[in-house]
């Protein structure tokens, strides 16, 4: 495999990995499972139609399983696959970059923007 | 920092670790600095559009470095900085996730498409 290659199909698992809606539900999942409005709690600003979007998106790559509980009103629980699980090293250190960074990208930013 | 949270700076940060683009290019410089035809001989389907908006983002974030060489015709190479160095790890950490796991990803997505 050779993520540069074109049509190269792990470049779609790295449009997976990448897309920010996805890594932010699946870190909200790490704790275990959680019902939809939950991850509509957590990831404060997601629409509906992107969550449920996503959701539908990560079920398929296999990353997330989407459980109906028999009750009323119905339940639906989302959860990791092993799959899933085996990516979290990567997203906690993606989250770690992301936050640990920012002032440099906004500093470097900011300086880009003076000289342009 | 919070990458949860709304209008989140790091959030920024996320996307632009996340954007495929900027990761393919990432990756290429890491062997050293490249000039923009041999960016484009790396990553075989990026249209010229799209590869000098994403150089201009990520130097922009203070990631790439942009040296214009006063030589007939002008030669102009991009180098990764101190912070686009210490990107590395994790984005070579996508890359082999991404390689290693496609098949899983794959099986998963048929599977998915013969239930629905």
């Amino acid at each position: 495999m050779d993520v540069y290659a074109k049509n190269c199909p792990s470049r779609q698992v790295l449009d997976r990995i990448g897309d920010t809606w996805s890594v932010l539900i699946l870190l909200a999942l790490t704790g275990g499972p959680r019902r939809y409005s939950q991850l509509q709690a957590t990831i404060a600003d997601i629409s509906p139609k992107m969550l449920t979007q996503t959701l539908r998106g990560l079920e398929r790559d296999g990353l997330v399983t989407r459980t109906v509980h028999a009750v009323v009103p119905p339940r639906v629980d989302y959860a990791l696959t092993a799959l899933g699980v085996s990516l979290h090293d990567l997203l906690e250190s993606m989250r770690v970059w992301a936050e640990g960074h920012i002032d440099d990208v906004e500093s470097a930013r900011a300086a880009y923007d003076r000289r342009s």
